[in-house]
């Protein structure tokens, strides 16, 4: 693991995600950019002190001299987004499978980059887009994609934070801070940091690629150097319209991913805040409340469930879902099977890619006045 | 009444929210274009025949020439749009106070000319945008208009139906045939149907007016004269951004009108479908859920109320405070004196301007192909 | 009218719900039992002076006296509890027909005396237990009724209120006075209340009596002479077991009226806060929510529905139901005719008799040490 | 651990709550019954082959054989309720701790001598009902302490589960099978299985013990052997009333525990299927929505919390909080520190007796008919 000390939000939830099933484990890592800070972070967890590193360049280097069967299986990266670059370009480059926070890059040239590399070494790269690991997404997705709903229509969705509501970045709390550093978190706040999880939802449910955009991005908070709230009109292919807006500064709201999906035959709804619950509206029957661990879902919604209906699984549980289906499909690579067709779901640096050219192109819409650009590449 | 004929929607609410309070009392009326179809409705409504009229022009010039006190005091326009301007110009020139069905008109012409009408008559004239009637409406304009939710910053207003997703005009259906007609309805569709509540009441809660906006109007169903979907990115007074989208496309939903304010210190939500809640999120402390009826109202939200908490109120009891308001107006400046003040508040021939330039800019945006656009009167 | 003078709760309830469908007028009445009272409230309501009366037995014998076609059609009584047996006898016995409010009577003897009086008499009589009035309680029954629920096992029903949580009859409160005074309520407090319309509910949906029962009354409230909360244990006809529960100091509740009824097929769930939905869950297939004004719902749901699915109905609308059921049932009898059969459905004194007893019993069975007793009558 | 081979619901559950926060390593177990069986689990879970057993006795024999620092450190036994007492015991006399699932044994003697047993030993013993390590569950109880509600007057808790509205027992379902059988259950059904963390949930929060009961218990479904469902009137200390009702014959019924507690001031409600909300009403201000990981939480909640408010926590995570104070606990003892405040908060071998008692007590009062029964160890 690179990143993710002590205090760090995301790198304690993907160690959680990883151990849950009891198919990962934490062999070495690299927890902070200062060798003492990581030597005791790595130590807190229980880890063997010769395998805390003091960089991610030494960690690969020397986990890479390692004979086979000991050295580490695949990276890690958890760090903000400027440090996510490097080390995935030198893990893949040293033949280490890779998995990292999202979004993939700083930027898009270095987003193409990595596509490339991955690509070209034929390594598995897993993006932690993790709201596509909750079964009830699934769920929607197998409804979309089996014409459920009829032809899709419409597309709504929404992330609505209320937490950069005041210039928390001044107060030197971290995750504020190099959320809204232009030289940490790339061109783009809230729209990077969650409206691309988003964007990642509207595409993976609808299977549809948005085509163009149109958006108006504010920064609310007076001294804040990137976006913290944006509007974005989309133009999906196959004529599909939508909507999406994510924001920082809607106070109260907590982590309110939500989407609303439309078609000739009905609509669905789904929402974070409660994940086990898929409510279906129909044209010319009565509404449905589809519940995780319930009757009548589709495969891939009961094969990312643990539990029984009615005992709510969560957000910990959804990503692990990335992690248990990018390490089942590593040991079926590492024993040269066929990995279960059921659980070789989870976003990749396509996905990645995707996202990249979403932040390049709300930014340049919003800078030229919130006219439309094309979100395609060529 | 004009128009409202049996089996007519929009006719026997308005005539259920007259009656509710027992304060108007239903005494002639023009029910149809067919004279014999307006006589067997007036009748069944229990209306003395001499004053069941074959048009609206027989009647108001038969009633205007009652003595004082036997004649009609005002009259109610519930036709489809393109019949609101001229019966409404012809009561107003004859002296008759106006209640009229939203939108004010057939196009903005016609808006322009009743305001001239009203403000040279000094005419009393109510808009019936119904929601505005709402007690946690009235809750939601006090708190904003307090500066309880601190600085306003963000505002997204929707109303989705799914009732118009197939071709329903096609089938004879008489609600859906007038609302697709460009020659009945006006120039827009689900815009000018219920983006214009949308809008109105995103300008009533927040007192402030949209100053630009950028519209992409969609007609999903083949063969359909006029929009069924509109997304518009909005742009208020003060900086303030939103969002404003509405659909008669949206498969499964059936009148959900809702909105959410942002301001620095705190959100609320307000859901037609729940309308005696109000949702409040506040930055740094619990999520409240004000209640109608319940303690801690404004008085305004109070005396709008007819029941206890907890026992809930509707639509009708909603589109009565409208009829309520406008006739304790009356009744006040019938006997010469100042209407109560909390009693006084009812949406106005000026609000239908507003809706009637909504529908003409939304329709210019979309068709110079989403650009954006001004929308104020110079 | 006998009795809801100004700042009466229920009179005006009832009022509103005659007016609502222009199918009954407010003819005369006596509003208070102080005469120059009852005089200043039904002039505020319009009536003609000469029809406002100083008693119930002034009102009876002068309309009495008045042609027919003059007269009175019924009357509806609105007192507290210890005045509707004296009014409603001497209505049946002048020939008037009846709506009463509930409570039936003051007590089980005055019951059971006006159910004779109405089998001798056959003249109509209405109580309003107003909750099945609402159409998703008739669509809850006729889907209990069709057997689609399979065999009914459970029923648990609950009617919570709070504001009763203070000594409220100790500062003068009206509403609270009268309901906790035993000369004036009758043996019950809340159990009379609000608890007879949750047994009401319960026998109205499922189509079961209620065979026996085990009750825990308690008096939470210091100095309070009556129950202010009770606990019961009922067993039905055919097996089926329940939990009735009501109170009137679960402090913050509303007016949480609610009903969950289980069968081997399914279970649904009512409540009267949000009472256009019907959940509906199956042992085999998704939630449903059936929505008022929906689509695949009962003929009486339908019929006693008057908006488009989303435009919510309430408290008053379900009152409606109740006059308007009943007045079309006496135009029918008045004209000799059948009544349209979706719209005789309305409580009567028979459902008094059984909230009588059900008072009677619970009060029984707490004061035995919360025993079981029977509730039948021989 | 005991028990929980492959195929088994509870013990994977065990499994995942104790790996969440890496603070806890399986190092050994017996599976099954069946050696082989035992052993094909032991290794699927990657256990070292040498440590998988054939037999709890052999388990516990050999493991204490081990030298001190490489032996297990605590077992967690998750088989069926006849197979818990037998090998706590043994694990207790050779000075193992213990985590047992619920109910805590087989009989109330059983229960008995399991708590002699802790206290002579003095070692640790959790019990997992897993539903008080919820988060907002910590919150309810820290309320009611702390006076916040006021003086409690009312519980009402329920438990309520729809999968054995059929015979499934019939069809060979393990998990049907025993939880129906006298033999391996105990002498009650629901009331054992689920009915005992209705129970322990409301002694929990509110601190509160039962003191009476009056239970009617039901077998719904033919040729079943114990009680399916059964509803329980509750008399607590200090004249505290309440319901509990458990059932597994509420057809639809997911796993709906859930939660009133009313008091003089005001009431929470809280339930598992929204497990991070708490809503609290009260009686003279709006209703709030306490969110876990938001703001003004008591220090128990926060710390039983891992992810930030909107990123939803479930039935894992409460689960794991069990194991992880019960490590904590364990892990301070061993090094003979206290172990930190805010982490001590487990149920254990008492929590235990009371679960046993109460299934004693309901079954002693069903069988009476229904009368009261105390519920008190002498």
């Amino acid at each position: 693991m690179i990143g993710g000390g002590v205090g760090a939000f995301i790198g304690n939830v993907h160690r959680m995600a990883a151990r849950l099933d009891g198919e990962i484990e934490l062999v070495c890592g690299v927890f902070s950019s200062d060798p003492e800070k990581s030597k005791r972070s790595g130590i807190a967890l229980g880890l063997d002190p010769e395998r805390v590193y003091g960089s991610y360049v030494e960690m690969i280097e020397r986990e890479r001299a390692l004979p086979e069967g000991q050295r580490m299986q695949f990276v890690s990266i958890v760090t903000p987004n400027h440090v996510h670059y490097a080390p995935a370009r030198m893990a893949l480059e040293q033949g280490f499978h890779v998995v990292c926070d999202k979004p993939l890059a700083f930027n898009l040239e270095e987003a193409r980059h990595l596509v490339q590399l991955v690509e070209q070494t034929g390594l598995l790269f897993a993006l932690t887009h993790n709201y596509t690991g909750y079964p009830m997404v699934k769920q929607a997705r197998a409804m979309v994609r089996s014409g459920a709903l009829g032809t899709i229509r419409k597309v709504v969705v929404e992330y609505l934070q209320g937490w950069l509501s005041v210039p928390l970045e001044q107060t030197g709390q971290k995750q504020a801070s190099w959320r809204t550093d232009p030289n940490r978190s790339g061109m783009a706040g809230a729209m990077g940091d969650i409206g691309t999880h988003a964007e990642n939802l509207a595409e993976y449910i609808t299977g549809l690629r948005i085509e163009e955009l149109c958006a108006d991005l504010s920064t609310f908070v007076e001294g804040r150097l990137l976006d913290d709230d944006g509007s974005v009109l989309l133009r999906f292919e196959n004529g599909v319209k939508g909507i999406l807006h994510a924001s920082q500064i809607c106070a109260g709201e907590e982590n309110d991913l939500n989407i609303r999906v439309y078609g000739t035959k009905g609509g669905l709804q789904w929402r974070q805040q409660y994940p086990n619950s898929l409510v279906v509206k129909w044209l010319d029957k009565p509404m449905e409340v589809l519940r995780a661990g319930g009757s009548s879902l589709a495969p891939e919604a009961i094969a990312h469930t643990r539990l029984p209906a009615g005992h709510p699984e969560g957000y910990i549980e959804a990503f692990a879902n990335i992690y248990r289906n990018f390490a089942r499909c590593l040991r079926a690579r590492l024993v040269g099977e066929e990995p279960e067709p059921l659980f070789t779901d989870y976003p990749t640096v396509h996905d990645g890619l995707r996202g990249m050219l979403f932040i390049d192109r709300v930014v340049a819409s919003s800078r030229s006045g919130a006219t439309w650009v094309r979100m395609m590449e060529e």
